[in-house]
């Protein structure tokens, strides 16, 4: 038995989130579906770095499972890319230590938040960025309050009221707000770990406060709070990104 | 009566091309459908400078359509953005002389052809893009072969074998082979008027040439000889953007 690890994109538009539910199409149910046809009907489990929600794409979503298949490992790509659906896709696959664990053994991940500013929304990034119209925005506003997450917080404000974790204490090593293209805004944001909504949660706080709704300084009252209901509106879905995924 | 034109964008995924046909979702029924409802019922019909095919995209298609509403011109983009479905987008609205013809009053068009070229194709881009993998494709030698396009000639071998236009002969301004961003390559051509198909077969002639599947210098042959049969493939619709029509 081999442990092989797969870096993996997809346009989370078709999906009902990352995680298998019933009568919902998706990642991981069409990654096991494939691996199991592969396995001659023997069920594949899939472990991913973490779940993402119906809407939300992956740059860099990391998975492992466990093969017994004797297939050379620079042939397991393709492989997997022929009998995907266009809307996932491989981009790389290794063999790694039997120790290796795609969910327990992350250190860090970084997501990206777009936002499109022009006048009409593209109908061709409808799904992949969050359009503001008819807004003006003051980025070093934005800036201003982003550093408040810098650095080791309880994040309970800004996390899903539904969060089953105890220990909401994470760690945010960088948050840049970045000018993209003619009109679109990103924030980009890395950390050692992310609770349920929070990147969406931060995302929807920072653009309150870049529209003149809320001041930068409500940033640290509200984190040290500890009640989600202290913080703004959730972000949409379909303007996240999960870029990368670091491990130990 | 007043005549608007307007200038519209549209994804061309969701629909089975242009113009309306019977039980499919066509990008002049969703117009007119809108338009009519503005209207309290009365059918108003649009006409647009062109058909495109089911996939094909547009950033800049202009269409015309008839209107008696006593309602200001500049409300009316916002008005019809609000009832469109997300992947159509009007940009702007203008009333124009009753003598305008979104069709028949064209003097030029700008089409622009995109491939791409990377290793796994982007889930993102694939129904925006028309990926080429694991071919190394030679720039230069599609140059070299865009030059027997460019002037005035009979482009019977490179419309479609249906199509019913007598006069065949059409001038090409331009025809530029772009590398755009890391694994893009487009072709933008622009000229007085398009056959049917016609882009997209210099687009799948050119692409021949850059593989080595064809020589430059076929290209001058197959115009001469006036036969669709003569010319290699049509390529597909999801890379084609109707880009601009210009008028007169």
């Amino acid at each position: 038995m081999k442990r092989l690890k797969a870096i993996i994109q997809y346009d989370g538009t078709g999906f009902a989130g990352y995680q298998v539910q019933p009568n919902s199409r998706t990642v991981q149910q069409e990654l096991e579906r494939v691996l199991t046809k592969m396995h001659k009907g023997l069920t594949v489990k899939v472990v991913a770095s973490g779940r993402t929600d119906a809407g939300v794409h992956a740059n860099g979503q990391v998975i492992h499972f466990d093969t017994d298949l004797q297939f050379p490992i620079d042939r397991w790509q393709r492989a997997l890319n022929v009998q995907l659906p266009g809307d996932i896709r491989v981009l790389t696959v290794e063999e790694v230590s039997p120790n290796f664990h795609a969910r327990y053994g992350t250190s860090g991940k970084v997501y990206r938040y777009k936002w499109g500013l022009g006048d009409v929304e593209s109908p061709f990034k409808r799904h992949y960025v969050v359009h503001m119209p008819g807004v003006k925005v003051n980025i070093q506003r934005m800036r201003d309050a982003s550093q408040a997450f810098l650095g080791t917080h309880d994040f309970t404000s800004f996390c899903s009221a539904r969060t089953e974790v105890v220990d909401r204490v994470r760690t945010i090593k960088r948050l840049d707000l970045i000018e993209e293209g003619q009109d679109e805004l990103h924030m980009v944001i890395e950390g050692d770990g992310f609770l349920y909504n929070m990147v969406r949660i931060i995302a929807g706080n920072l653009w309150e406060v870049g529209i003149g709704r809320r001041e930068p300084s409500e940033m640290a009252a509200m984190l040290k709070a500890q009640d989600r209901k202290k913080a703004g509106k959730t972000a949409p879905a379909h303007g996240l990104y999960l870029e990368n995924v670091f491990y130990k």
